[in-house]
């Protein structure tokens, strides 16, 4: 009996979504290459992966005035957000229970019909940068700011984390690295998304699944830990040779490096290098990007490891004055677009997503009492 | 390229947990049959799937008193519940936030050591039935009833629920749903929870994908339906032949038949079906036993269908006198207990869960700009 750990190399659906081809990363068709030149919006690539095509004008004003208006928490949340806001606790699953709370509290989270699954999808988008960033803000004491409907997601999210607009080459870099995160294929929390989504769960749980799963270390997780690795290294002062050869001797799992997909370089990595020297220039702190620069260069000298998408996106949002804890949310906030596709995808050409597991396990095993018996009233 | 939809038949992992041969269900190695016939409490069965044997005597007796100690909830989850306590939403959206509030509030969760994890399972397995049973009564406007450590799980959820112990019979039954819905292999819900914990994310990161995506109507959400259809066969009052046979020329789907592993019976279905006996003979209520028998012989002759768990256990619960928006929540009290088996298995012996999707989308698109720039400042 073949048994596919981890799934490697097996196709579970097709997919209109997005693909990789020779090392390229393509939405609906489109390269994310001339996504970036073209200094496409994030908003057209979430209409792009929910539609399969770009919005014309009428069509993109309308997606833009319909998120626009559904990016407010309601008291509720805010509230939930409160209790919740103590600095220790982890912003991860802190966005994994508001999401989850969104959907209790929407009276049609059950709804099936296209209409109501459309104006969930616009709901959680609209809503995920909101809930980020007032998370931010309460947990060290200050006020959420309330939304703006006449900027970009990118724009209006720098701006509800500070009070203050960012310049353009924040909101153009900020608008990247969600368009680069978008989508990818199936990743292990889309396709825990579609797991969920293939019982006919409502799209809530089925995002709360996918936060959950982005979570983990060797996912989303992983950009945090990036930058930990560069404070680290800056810290300690030495070589980053030194720093290297130590961790590998260590046998650790050197974070940002390396992808199941991607064996010659990740399609997202230049223009995340890019925007890294950029922004790392503009705050006068290069050393951030000089070192990745160094570790990814020795990295893939001595032991041929290529940087993912994970490894310059954690300088990117470094440099965008974003909390290290903070990143993989931000990641969250991009990726829900794709996950939301895929969802809807899942649940219109359904299959359960069921497979079997090979038992290894005691045989024929027969119940003996326990001999003495102390087992309380009740039981 | 062969596209495995569903997953159907291909083995992703080995396990140790639980298997299915022949039709039988084994949890490692274990019978149900025999377990049920054994009279087998709960506890041991979930002692069984985490440390895949049974328990001695003073196992036992320690495994009883680590779950007893963590019953209880603290004030902050029971402050998110009332929040939650509107009778109209939905409970397994409120247990699915729950859960992941109780992540949020653990300082613990991101511990990775063995130790750590156990108490995290100790911890969730104990509070489910607690968090159950509290917002059954919060949200008919009771106060919550505190737990009781001198009682089986079982027992004192019934406890719970109204505040007077349940009789012998009624304890015996629910012990015996309990273990008949604890496990079974690679659900989709177990299956999700293996996706989650595969990227290394926290346990109650992965039970709140596995509760979300048990909650979908073709998974755990199948009973609550089953006897939905059943009041509406009371309520129309026609042969229970017409009611099927004007569902079937709808083409409509009839929950609680059919499984994708079992083509000739369900080897739970004996044991829930003589509890539904039992249990409507003592609640005076013999109809609900009757109809679902009707149901079950006219679909087996008509159609070859097959009831599976869901289809019995819906009689069951409701005879219980457990309100039928709960039945779900019932089975995760149950089910978590193979979730966290799979969730430590999976961790032990990790590898990244990411299949791979078969591209049938647009080709080469070229990306053109909209004709009249009306996109508003900040883009």
């Amino acid at each position: 009996m073949e048994i596919h750990k981890g799934l490697a190399g097996v196709v579970v659906s097709e997919t209109k979504i997005s693909s990789i081809v020779n090392n390229q990363l393509l939405y609906a068709g489109y390269n994310i290459d001339e996504l970036i030149l073209k200094k496409v919006s994030f908003e057209e690539v979430i209409y792009l992966l929910w539609h399969l095509k770009m919005p014309d004008l009428t069509e993109y004003n309308d997606f833009i005035y319909e998120l626009g208006d559904r990016m407010a928490l309601s008291d509720t949340i805010i509230t939930c957000l409160k209790i919740q806001c103590h600095q220790k606790l982890h912003p991860m699953s802190v966005l994994r229970s508001t999401i989850s709370l969104l959907g209790v509290f929407d009276e049609h989270a059950e709804a099936i019909d296209k209409r109501a699954y459309y104006e969930q999808s616009l709901s959680l988008q609209a809503k995920i940068p909101t809930i980020v960033a007032a998370f931010s803000r309460l947990r060290v004491g200050l006020d959420p700011i309330s939304p703006r409907k006449d900027l970009s997601i990118a724009a209006n999210f720098l701006y509800m984390l500070t009070g203050e607009e960012a310049d353009s080459v924040e909101v153009a870099a900020m608008n990247q690295v969600l368009i680069l995160h978008a989508d990818h294929e199936l990743n292990a929390s889309t396709f825990a998304s579609r797991v969920c989504a293939s019982t006919l769960s409502d799209v809530y749980s089925c995002i709360t699944a996918a936060i959950g799963t982005l979570k983990g270390p060797i996912h989303g997780g992983a950009n945090e830990r990036v930058f930990e690795m560069l404070l680290e290294m800056d810290r300690q002062d030495c070589a980053v040779s030194t720093y290297l050869d130590e961790k590998l001797d260590r046998k650790e799992k050197i974070m940002g490096f390396g992808h199941r997909i991607y064996k010659t370089e990740d399609p997202r990595k230049k223009h995340l290098k890019k925007l890294a020297k950029e922004l790392t220039d503009k705050t006068k702190q290069e050393k951030w990007y000089l070192k990745s620069c160094e570790v990814e260069h020795y990295l893939k000298e001595k032991k041929g490891l290529i940087p993912n998408v994970d490894f310059y996106s954690a300088t990117v949002y470094h440099s965008l004055g974003i909390n290290h804890d903070l990143f993989t949310l931000l990641f969250s906030m991009s990726r829900i677009a794709g996950w939301l596709g895929h969802i809807n995808e899942q649940k219109n050409e359904n299959c359960l997503i069921r497979p079997q597991s090979s038992y290894v396990g005691l045989q024929n095993q027969t119940y003996q009492e326990m001999k003495e018996s102390t087992i309380k009233e009740g039981y």
